[in-house]
């Protein structure tokens, strides 16, 4: 399948500045040529065409962090101390939470972030083989790991998880990879993660793991281990794996030396992060020291969105507040946090740029249809200080058109909204 | 003109909790009857019916704080730091605007405040006529005050608000009303202030200042009156007016009580102060010591948009954050806050409330065709914390449509987008 898409207005990638005036053309799942308007041979041969005059094309965003089925838990617990939040709300709820309803969560999650223009995400959850089935189906692009907390899972969910893990690398045409993801240092015991990280290297898994995410979980590890979080897993080696790292919100001293050194990737995200009243982490510090930075969402209980836009403004004005520099994380920085940054974090080579060999993974931004991006005299201003997501109009997923001009084409959108609130008021009423 | 709104899947009113399966009946500017649907006399006399299936009644955002016309210099200057970001780039561009560029810089936020759900805003600026032009034309509602610094505008420019503030009070049906407005005790000296002080309580005109934005602010007016900006103007009993004062983000000890004491009404811009990096103001603490509290999203330049539902999730996360307390601003304080907080902070009676008797200011919310809304747990979650305004589809100010499913009823949306750009477009190249 060869895709044109004509009369870019601008295109805006990571490292290469704008460019005005430019074609793309896609074959199978790459970006085979981009020039500009008065190169393109009309004669070329191509099977589709997309119009894309007074529209941008930037990377599809790269979501690094998720755990997609809990929107079926959005609204359902808000405004309530963290200890009953999890306790009496979030962890009921997803006992209660079938395989099926999974699906049906990650399906309305995937929707999301496909009509936000997120083409990539990574995610972290129970009854991962059905989380890869809506991907599959739905088109977008994802990294997937089954969620390990030693207590409930056991040597009986490391080996279900690393079968996952090898079963489903490279599934989907390439769409899917995977990876192992014990859940954080408080919820899986030493030997368990030295498993982990045996298992990880000897297979060649990244690992995703939630770290340093609460104040609490630092001061209690410091009491357990007498280290830091970050400097207790460095102890044992656990970062020779590719690490992708959910939060880093508190660090003790020496711990950015450690993130450093082994070039941990780091999933940062803010909105959660402030819902749940844990902080803000030091980003521009890491930016600083070379440390590859990542755009996640979390998931919906503690956002309540999968959008990538808020994601990042929240992103950018939170370190502006952090450390009274109204010139920290400009519009330029969050483009590469939002996409190639992510790619990186994810391990995925020619991902997050719209340059010829890269992945056709992008998405079509009308930049005249509404007033946030008036007057245009700076247009990822706009974009990310000013618009929201429905300026998103076409999404295209390793060269497949997943949405176009607002309207979907891999999943039924009626079907979504009409199982995601059954199950979910099901699963309410039966707790209530 | 009488308006049914019938089938309203939900009201929500401060104060007045949740009615389900709703009517409205509007008689001219005024709300004349609310009941259920089985009360609804299907022969009563009306003019004009609006279908409400799917969507719920709020009333419509009060912004309290902004300088509408700055809307030119949307990303014209951002990632700067302050002074440059001022020097160089916003004083020179308003040095450039003449009467005619602020007409449509105000229209073109009039129309976006529209189209996000704010049916009255407050205004401090220049040519505060042609400001005035526009709400008259659009059927917004307005407070409106020519903003005064001293240097710039002296005793000339005093009288000429005040001209001002008497000629238009009540002004378009009664939907502008007026205040003086010295920008700042910074930028007005001590004389001036008491001036104006005398003309407010003379002519019965509230005040709109801003105070305490930065903590340059109150270290310089530590510095040359010897206390912070509050106790400075309470010590002249400037107090003794209904006084609107914007940010108030760093505090002195005392000036908390010199607030309460003084019943001052606060604009809190939370995204002004994150973009800008000013920090965040403690409005949990103004809220439990019952300081009335409205929400503001400042000028375009520093936001960098009007979108009140935007500004609203910025108000509650930053207050979790600043008090480590996920608990902190809830749903319920949230709308207080972006509704009937800021009719008291206006001084406007019978508004922000959607009651019997009040002003038919609403705004009508699709529920339904977008995803931010699934399941529906908890609709005012999901509109402050995960939606964004495109669910907003019908606004109604002052009794009239402003906008009927997303169409605008009184001003022409292209003419405004091609004379803004057109206008700041000039102004940017004469700089340049």
């Amino acid at each position: 399948m060869k895709i044109l898409i004509k009369n870019i207005e601008e295109i805006h990638s990571p490292f290469s500045g704008v460019k005005k005036n430019q074609f793309i053309l896609i074959e199978d799942q790459i970006i085979k040529k981009i020039d500009s308007m008065s190169q393109l041979d009309q004669n070329a041969g191509y099977d589709y065409s997309v119009d894309a005059e007074g529209k941008i094309v930037l990377p599809g965003f790269i979501n690094t962090h998720t755990h997609a089925a809990m929107t079926l838990m959005r609204g359902y617990a808000d405004d309530m101390p963290l200890d009953k939040w999890l306790q009496n709300k979030i962890w009921p709820f997803e006992g209660e939470m079938s395989a099926e309803d999974i699906y049906w969560g990650t399906a309305l999650a995937v929707m999301e972030m496909i009509k936000t223009g997120t083409t990539t995400f990574s995610d972290m959850y129970f009854a991962v083989d059905r989380v890869a089935q809506i991907v599959e189906e739905s088109g977008i692009r994802a990294v997937l790991a089954e969620g390990l907390i030693e207590e409930n899972d056991g040597q009986e969910g490391l080996d279900k998880a690393l079968k996952f893990a090898l079963d489903y690398n490279d599934a989907a045409e390439g769409r899917i990879t995977t990876m192992l993801a014990p859940h954080a240092p408080y919820t899986c015991g030493r030997n368990y993660l030295e498993q982990i990280r045996e298992l990880a290297l000897e297979n060649n898994l990244p690992v995703h793991i939630h770290l340093s995410e609460s104040k609490k979980e630092v001061k209690d590890s410091l009491v357990s281990h007498q280290s830091s979080p970050v400097k207790y897993l460095a102890d044992f080696d656990f970062f020779d794996n590719h690490v992708l790292a959910a939060h880093c919100v508190h660090l003790e001293p020496g711990d950015l030396e450690i993130l450093k050194k082994n070039k941990i990737q780091i999933a940062h995200n803010p909105m959660s992060n402030a819902k749940l009243a844990n902080g803000i982490a030091p980003i521009k510090k890491y930016l600083e020291n070379e440390i590859n930075v990542s755009l996640g969402t979390d998931g919906v209980s503690s956002n309540n969105s999968l959008d990538m836009l808020k994601e990042a403004k929240m992103a950018s004005y939170l370190q502006k507040i952090k450390y009274e520099d109204p010139t920290a994380v400009d519009t330029t920085s969050i483009l590469e946090i939002s996409t190639v940054n992510g790619a990186r974090a994810l391990a995925i080579d020619q991902l997050g740029l719209i340059e010829e060999g890269c992945q056709a993974d992008l998405q079509l931004i009308n930049i005249k249809n509404n007033s946030f991006y008036y007057p245009h005299h700076n247009i990822l201003s706009n974009l990310f200080y000013a618009a929201d997501s429905r300026s998103v109009e076409t999404v295209i997923a390793a060269g497949e058109i997943l949405m176009e001009n607002n309207e979907l084409k891999t999943l039924d959108q009626e079907k979504i909204y009409y199982e995601a609130e059954k199950r979910a008021f099901k699963i309410a009423r039966d707790l209530a």
